[in-house]
Order: C-alpha cells, then structure tokens, then sequence
C-alpha cells in the first residue's frame, strides 16, 4: 500500500478551457494498485466511524464511492443530476459559475438512523459538496464526514465545507487552479 | 451470501413511460449485503478467466463496474457518455429508439494485452452494450465477457450479444419490458 497515487493523475493543461489544468483521476483508477489503494485509503480513514451508507457525487463520485463502500461493507447512495431518479426524490440547488444546477437523492434513500460519508473525486469550489450534504442531512441523516481523492486548496472548498460542521479527508492536493 | 438480491430489486411501474416497468437498482445498492453481494457475485463469476480489467458503462454502470473491479483486484475503466472525457478519445456510435447516442473511452485505456470484463446495470436491447464492445476491441483489447446484474431476456440483448462472440452472466433475469 505504497503507491505513489498522486503520480497517477494526468495533468491535462487548458481543459476544459485556456488557464485551467485539469486533474484526470482516468489514468489512476485504470491503474489496478491505483484505484483500489484509492479506495482502501478513503475508507480506512472512516473506520470506526460508524458510517452505514457511502454516497457518491454522479458521475466520477460513483466510481470512488462504490469502491469505498464496498471496502466499508455499506450500502451506496447515488447523488444524482436531476430527473435521473425514477422514485419519489428531493432535490437541492446550487450555483455554478453561469447558472444553477440540481441535484437529487431517492426520498428513502437514507433516514434518521444513518451516518452518511460523502464521496467525489474532487473538491474545488465545494458547491455541489455543500449542496450534497445539505440534501443528505434534509432527511434526518447525520453527515459528518466527507473524503475526496484530490483537493485543490486554493479554490477553498474543503474551508467551506468545514464551515458547515463536516470533516474533509483528501488523499492529495494540487496547487492552483 | 445468500441474499436474495432480486427482492431488493424496486418495481416502478410506467417509467420512463406507459406500458414500461423501471426495474429500480438504487434499492439493491442502497443495501450493504445487497450492493457487496451483486458486486462479489459478478466478480465470482469471473475469477480464473485473466481479467486484466473492468470496464463500466456511465453512469449505473460506474457503480457496479467499480465494485466488481474492486473485487477483483484490477482496474476501472470508465466508458463515457461523449465529450465527458479530457484526453484523446475514441468513440462509437450506436442506434437509439429515436436517433443515435455516442459512447467514448480514453484511446490509451486498454490495449492488446488486456482481457476487458464489461459491466453495467441491465441489458435490454444490448445496444449500447454492443457498441462499448466494439469500441474496446478497437484498441485491440480481449472483450469475451460481460456482466449484469438484471437481464431482460424478451428483450434479446443477450442474445445479440453472444453472437458477438461475447459471453454473458446476469445475477437475474425479469419477464417482459
């Protein structure tokens, strides 16, 4: 369990758009130790915890997230775009740059007994992490605990979400944006 | 691990549509011995065959593709819907009711030492099953096997599937559409 898994993210200069350098977790969880130490290590910091469901941000959150709740043995929550649920949901909306967006979680997905960890890829800005557990906590859920696999400090995000009462586990950080 | 899987299996009726009935996975993954046994099950069934890796058709498909590969010690390798992916693609095109989609996949994900396992929620008419096969055998990659976790057999895709020489497992299968 001594992979190097932040040389494992390609670097991707002036994507989506001139000045960003895109952090592409593709080329680590292709990579078998990657992907499963990837796993491994965002659970291993939530054992003990007491978590019973992971969810995870659509669409990469599904890959980290499903691989830590099976490391944990719980059950997965998708966070989903909106209409993409066919039961009954409640929804949560958060700004983006131009615009605003919606995500959505299953009305009984999860309930006053679980103890949520959340789970992205990433975390930047924070919004849709904040609107996440906003969402999540609506259904009486306890959400305390949050782990990304890349923080990018200076955009703030992981500071916002701790704000709002959550612990952030991130397995590296990039500088800049 | 003798759950019984299919009974966590929500019915939605009408949806998307009249007439359709939405066979609804959130409920079996939402379950901890649910979502870890379809994972070890579709994993267990491909042991011994030289897996190299898993891929997983966005977005249902990322939940279950990551657990299996998980489980099996390799891999992930995310098929995308297009445009989702930030370097060099390949992609292929593949008929809808009305229409036509795309599906992607990095062009450096696999290669011709990899023996590919594809993944993904359910097969219906095995449409877009059948393009990702064809996309990852492009790279010259082995693609012989494929998992879901529900198979509509009136349907046919399955069917058409093997007759691209691919073999398929499903944890259980549902009557009609």
């Amino acid at each position: 369990m001594f992979t190097d898994l932040k040389a494992l993210v390609r670097s991707i200069p002036d994507y989506p758009k001139p000045g960003i350098i895109f952090r592409d977790i593709t080329s680590l969880i292709e990579d078998s130790a990657g992907f499963s130490e990837s796993c491994e290590r965002l659970a291993a910091a939530h054992r003990g915890k007491d978590i019973t469901k992971v969810a995870g941000i659509e669409a990469r959150g599904f890959i980290f997230g499903a691989g830590v709740a099976i490391a944990l043995g719980v059950g997965f929550v998708p966070v989903r775009k909106a209409g993409k649920l066919p039961g009954e949901t409640i929804g949560q909306n958060y700004a983006l740059e131009y615009g605003v967006d919606t995500i959505e979680i299953h009305a009984d997905a999860v309930d006053g007994d679980d103890n949520v960890l959340l789970i992205d890829d990433l975390i930047a800005t924070g919004g849709t992490a904040i609107a996440a557990v906003s969402l999540l906590r609506r259904t009486g859920a306890k959400v305390e605990h949050t782990g990304f696999v890349i923080d990018l400090p200076d955009i703030g995000g992981a500071e916002k979400l701790r704000a709002h009462g959550v612990a952030v586990e991130a397995l590296m950080t990039f500088e800049g944006h």
